[in-house]
């Protein structure tokens, strides 16, 4: 298919006249209203639980209305900025309701930036409103001192939550919440493409960008979310994504479409994971690859026994399929998606063919290792030539960049619209990831752009050099970097972090990477240290760039 | 939730800059997109069973580019008017994404008018091309004739249909996809607004109107038929609603987004629907409650065993908890819609409590008798009072006009201002349907309107009388109507069908009702016959009114 003919383009015909959109054809699609519905319908079903806490729906909903009207008495209103600081707890939830409902903006913080990164981010998004939990207080405080804004705070004291960390702002959400009304008459918002919420990217390159997302895309997210990820009526869900995530991929609102349960986890460890997976009969879960290795390497005093399936969604890098393998008879079926901030999390996803089972298993894991296809919700996902814009060639060789296209893309990244241009150059949002399409059509990415290595002319793919050591048993993962090189142009350098109690010489890994790898494709240099990761679980090349130029 | 402010209301904020509209991050809806998704993904999955037939997915989308490539060619283009006078057959499917990748407009005609209604909605809807089957040609002939427009007319010869008929046109349909691309660049909608269909109300009131359906709307029902009807991945879906009937309730483009099967019956008929079920292993249906009297007195030579459970998404009256029971017996699920052509067909379901499976059978019943709630992609669904549009307290006993608002509501009726104008009055679309909201927010038709029956002053509801009758062992169903009368205003007459060799007296059933009925919502006067039925087995109580008129 192909674009749209313009509407200049087109005369008037009988379908033209008299039809045209008012309030009982035409309103915008937005998450908000799933909650309304589901508090409806299933007013006394369990909408979170929370340690020994339980809510229904009928009282979420009550919490979040009370929430936008306490807000809007404050002259929040459309356009506003709230910024939360919070862990994946009930008030986290609420305020993806209650701050959208007010016509405002939610910009969930990421709870590992420093007060620098926040402060950044409070100033960027002219935050009016910041909602902070008590444990970030240390980190908070330096970071509102610095700030140019001056929002009203509002503490958050989890009764979960027993470290330390104080009080910060003028009031605490719970009386905060007194002041509202449970059955404020919240607005549907103006018009759907107005903004949700605000989303900085991790930055693992240079400054965090403010990614825009409006009620449409979080409407048909959501709708994509149900049908992908299989979620049936009231799944139970476990939260180990972080809801300051791509608001945790869409599914702080998700749930509303089908009246889930929000099980809350203020950390992700092994134990307590555990125990919600068997208490509550856990359906489904998100969670980084980071969250599989959790599970496995749990203890026995950890695990429990788990009263049924639970799927996994997964995205980032593709499970190596030992780790599928491991997961499958934890009693876990692994889904794997593909997506960045800016197409509201995963909006790609490896879509599997019940054919493969039969497949030995190393062509299993070449099928699983590909990203896949788009969502039913995105129009668009393509491997093209970042300079010509043509599509590449499906023949699983050729190098383009990953390109996206459709109503789960951005509105685009706020108050810089050279880098919002740069970004949708063309008509298809550009990726940054580069990748092949395979004669199904199925793609797959080789790497970040930025993390291609040319050595010599040839390009070596940073992913193909850390396949082949993750496949080494003593290796629990590895970063690999170009290091300048004066005859080669870039050489690549592996850091590996071993699994416990693991030894290995730097020479028996090259040697393994020899039996996998062309001989230009080896690492030079290999460190062996724990990779530092995002908050998110990525590994943070750029730092691993610099000490591979230091070297 | 409220409508939402008007956009004068608002004031520009930082969202409000840079962050436009591109190709990039915004598509027109449009369930044509899915087709492209699902032959992309899996394009060797079966999409269509026809007889012996087999066609996959790469298939079916080859030859509807082929149909639209062809009709381009034609000079078809945006709001043409393409009708169809189809079967349940693969031709039909093709026509449900071939005509609008064109831009035209596809407009179903019902297979049971005759030749006066054909060539009315010809005429109307100013049909540029008309796709016939050959069984068809015997009141399509005539219809030509009759008509002003002379569209070019294509004949579809189906294999599976034997009997007598003739072509009518000047070329076939197999000729005329052969003449098209089948790797035709159909484009996408100019607009999400733009017409995808055109369907005519099957008339039980006067003169047909020909509902508009838009892109948007379409998409958006198909994702939330997917959700309501819990079709996973990869159904097999058996053809048993007229597909000609609110595009079988966009079933024909619903199975696009999960990849699913369409397995095509042209006739209702026991064996072959058993036949069916059994060799295919179809998962879900839909269908008029006709359908299931027609499973559950099917012949034990007729009935095969069921490879598995089958989801039966019926519309129309709410089935009596016997059928009900009967229906679970012989292995079918059975969920509970309502909708109106207006809204694209079902868009409220009785969505179902897991506690109300404990319920006695009578409450069950009761419960069951409810249409419902909203699906996930309407927006509003309430019962209104027609004049003040006050929404009616949740007692579960004051009348009022059940009414809906939101995308999966129509654009209109086509050159007909003053019935859209009408239905849309106040902001809601009016069903015309009169009901009750029940404490729990579920909403429970009592009457149409036009078919309450006002004796002494008194409302009787039609309904009511009719559950009552429907309730003795020998009924098999019942129309109840207003006959005038000098004394009360009006009098209920009741039009009953009586089970195979059953023989019952008129005042035996009078006395049954007695038991179940207030004394002045009796019958008066009972007439054994066959009810007349419309194509879609709605009761043609216009009919029978006018009878009792004349008794």
């Amino acid at each position: 298919m192909t674009a749209s003919a313009t509407p200049a383009d087109r005369a008037a015909t009988i379908y033209d006249r008299d039809l045209d959109k008012n309030p009982a054809n035409y309103q915008p699609l937005t998450p908000l209203s799933y909650l309304d519905r589901a508090a409806r319908v299933f007013p006394d079903r369990v909408a979170v639980i929370h340690g020994p806490l339980r809510r229904s729906y009928a009282e979420l909903y009550a919490r979040c209305r009370r929430l936008a009207s306490a807000l809007a008495a404050r002259g929040l209103g459309r356009g506003d900025t709230v910024a939360v600081m919070l862990a994946n707890t009930p008030e986290m939830i609420e305020c993806h309701y209650g701050v959208p409902m007010t016509g405002a903006v939610l910009n969930t913080l990421n709870t590992r930036l420093d007060a620098a990164g926040l402060a950044f981010c409070l100033d960027h998004g002219e935050a009016k409103v910041l909602i902070t939990d008590r444990e970030f207080s240390k980190v908070v405080g330096p970071a509102l001192a610095r700030a140019g804004v001056k929002p009203l705070v509002i503490d958050v004291d989890d009764p979960e939550y027993a470290g330390a960390g104080e009080a910060l702002g003028e009031t605490g959400y719970e009386d905060f919440l007194a002041a509202g009304d449970p059955a404020h008459e919240w607005a549907m918002p103006g018009d759907e493409w107005d903004a949700i919420s605000l989303n900085y990217t991790s930055g693992t390159t240079g400054d965090p960008k403010g990614v825009v997302y409006h009620h449409r895309g979080a409407a048909l997210l959501c709708l994509g979310n149900v049908i992908t990820g299989g979620l049936g009526q009231h799944p139970v869900y476990l939260w180990t994504l972080p809801m300051f995530h791509c608001n945790g991929w869409c599914f702080a609102w998700t749930l509303s479409v089908v009246a889930g349960t929000h099980v809350c986890l203020r950390q992700v460890r092994a134990g307590p994971l555990y125990a919600a997976l068997a208490e509550h009969g856990v359906t489904h879960l998100c969670g980084a690859p980071i969250v599989m290795q959790l599970l496995l390497n749990a203890s026995d005093a950890e695990r429990r026994p788990l009263p049924r399936r639970v799927a996994f969604m997964t995205a980032a890098a593709p499970p190596p399929q030992a780790v599928l393998a491991a997961m499958g008879e934890a009693g876990f079926d692994v889904t794997h998606l593909y997506g960045l901030t800016e197409t509201y999390g995963p909006a790609v996803v490896n879509a599997w063919h019940g054919a493969w089972d039969a497949l030995p298993e190393d062509e299993r894991a070449a099928k699983m290792a590909r990203q896949g296809v788009r969502y039913p919700v995105l129009e668009g996902f393509d491997v093209r030539d970042p300079e010509t814009m043509d599509s590449v060639p499906a023949d699983g060789e050729t190098m383009g960049e990953a390109m996206f296209r459709g109503n789960v893309v951005m509105r685009g990244y706020l108050k810089n619209p050279s880098a919002t241009r740069a970004a949708f150059k063309g008509g298809w949002f550009r990726s940054g990831d580069l990748g092949v399409k395979h004669p199904d059509g199925y793609i797959q990415l080789k790497d970040r752009s930025k993390d291609i290595i040319i050595s010599g002319g040839e390009n070596i793919s940073s992913i193909e050099v850390e396949d082949a050591l993750f496949r080494h048993p003593d290796v629990a993962a590895a970063a690999v970097v170009a290091k300048p090189d004066a005859k080669w142009g870039e050489t690549p350098v592996a850091f590996v972090e071993l699994k416990p109690g693991a030894v290995v010489e730097a020479d028996a890994l090259i040697a393994w990477c020899r039996d996998h790898l062309a001989a230009y494709k080896l690492p030079r240099h290999i460190v062996f240290e724990e990779l530092p990761k995002t908050s998110t679980g990525k590994v943070q090349k750029f730092l691993l760039r610099e000490r591979a130029k230091a070297m």
